[in-house]
């Protein structure tokens, strides 16, 4: 099957779906985007995620131009294209003279059940997001971290800033539970993903206390139970820290992870 | 006239430097590049370019798999396929499953001669390089700061890290003349640019002491001359920070903006 994607607008062959080296804009990383899912042909939270791009967009100072209608027709032109039914999408802005917006896709990106009834291992990294609360494509650190994760057979690596505390991962958020309190970084330090704020329904709705607080890379055995947030890990518990196994009851992660699950298609 | 560029050794058109917006390497900017000059169809210090690419590669884990004689060869075959004589060189190391190596070009980038015996006025922007050392295309800071400067007028903008030191510019090496001592930061803070080894062997030259400490953004009025280093600007004065004029004898930078010049065919 020839995969299609959408350029401003207009669909076109994925392997059109290209960026000249010789761009400023492009040799610089001007451009946001943003990650989401397609379940049975509806897509997963746009508002949110529209509202995210635009954001990131606005702190960058790239001018998006394009709304929310016309971006929700280029994607289900996508859709209809390639007969998606779930998909995990990625929309990409470039700046430059003429701004650029991309649409591609890929199959759904979901994880074995046993990521979640085993816990996934973590890995931590030292280093601090430029604009941590935009989602840009100045994302050298974030693979570099990864891949550093990956070689030691870990799922994600936990970013850790210069006071010591565990801000986010890679492409999640970083959550740590003790007793009724759920602990994360503070809103002005990470990316405010869009499973995010649902997790912090999750934690209203089982009588958690939130505390906006980055918990210390060296005090982390201390909390009962530790998970990462995403789009598609939705909430998804942590086995290990650099190798150090945890013995964790993940009843309460997996309880969030099912109000995120559930509450995909408000 | 249609211009080329290559691409793994390959002559191509410059139009197909482009690079698949689906590759992970290349929404993560898992990427090296280095920026020379061509003077009468010769390549200025590319040794000391092939050295730093090769650096910069290695630092982020990235394999080069280019060897020196097959870059000239390459080079060789761009300078023939477009005639030039005198071009600024652009070399892109992307990383990926298959690595992938363009060369493109432009026309050579010179700066009006008022810009030494005037001056150019530069502005301050917080922020720190990720990987300092390493010409990688982790390169959003360095864009936004440069735009701003460009939204005050400013000709370039210089990077100020936590401490209140200025490091250097967005696309330059920075100094302060005292006296007889140069004041630059040290090399573990900053990229080693080429054209910074030539100041150091012109002030050497010259008499003068190097100290490697990143002067004060607070104190920068207590120096007797500032001034900026690349392979386009040799050694560039500067007139102003922030708006502030300053009345500086330029004689000396000059001085060690002609060593530079006299020493790109070594």
């Amino acid at each position: 099957m020839v995969k299609h994607a959408i350029c401003n607008g207009k669909v076109i062959f994925e392997a059109e779906a290209v960026l000249p080296i010789t761009a400023r804009e492009v040799q610089c990383n001007f451009s946001v985007y943003e990650a989401l899912r397609v379940l049975s042909g509806h897509a997963v939270h746009l508002d949110d995620h529209y509202k995210r791009l635009c954001s990131s967009a606005r702190d960058i100072g790239l001018t998006l131009g394009v709304g929310l209608d016309e971006l929700k027709d280029s994607l289900a032109a996508l859709i209809e294209a390639d007969s998606l039914t779930d998909a995990t999408i990625r929309i990409l802005a470039v700046g430059g003279k003429v701004n650029t917006l991309f649409i591609t896709w890929n199959p759904l990106l979901t994880y074995p059940d046993s990521y979640y009834t085993e816990g996934v291992a973590v890995t931590t990294y030292s280093g601090e997001r430029f604009l941590p609360t935009c989602k840009t494509s100045n994302l050298l650190l974030s693979y570099l971290a990864l891949e550093n994760a990956k070689s030691q057979g870990a799922f994600e690596a936990l970013l850790v800033n210069r006071y010591h505390q565990v801000l986010e991962g890679t492409r999640s958020n970083f959550y740590a539970l003790k007793g009724n309190v759920l602990q994360t970084a503070p809103d002005d330090q990470v990316l405010s993903g869009v499973t995010r704020i649902s997790v912090e329904k999750a934690a209203e709705e089982l009588g958690l206390t939130i505390v906006f607080s980055s918990p210390d890379v060296a005090e982390l055995s201390s909390y009962d139970a530790l998970f990462l947030s995403s789009t598609s890990m939705a909430a998804m518990p942590i086995s290990s820290v650099d190798g150090v196994s945890r013995h964790d009851d993940f009843s309460l992660v997996l309880k969030i992870k099912d109000y995120v699950r559930a509450h995909e298609c408000d």
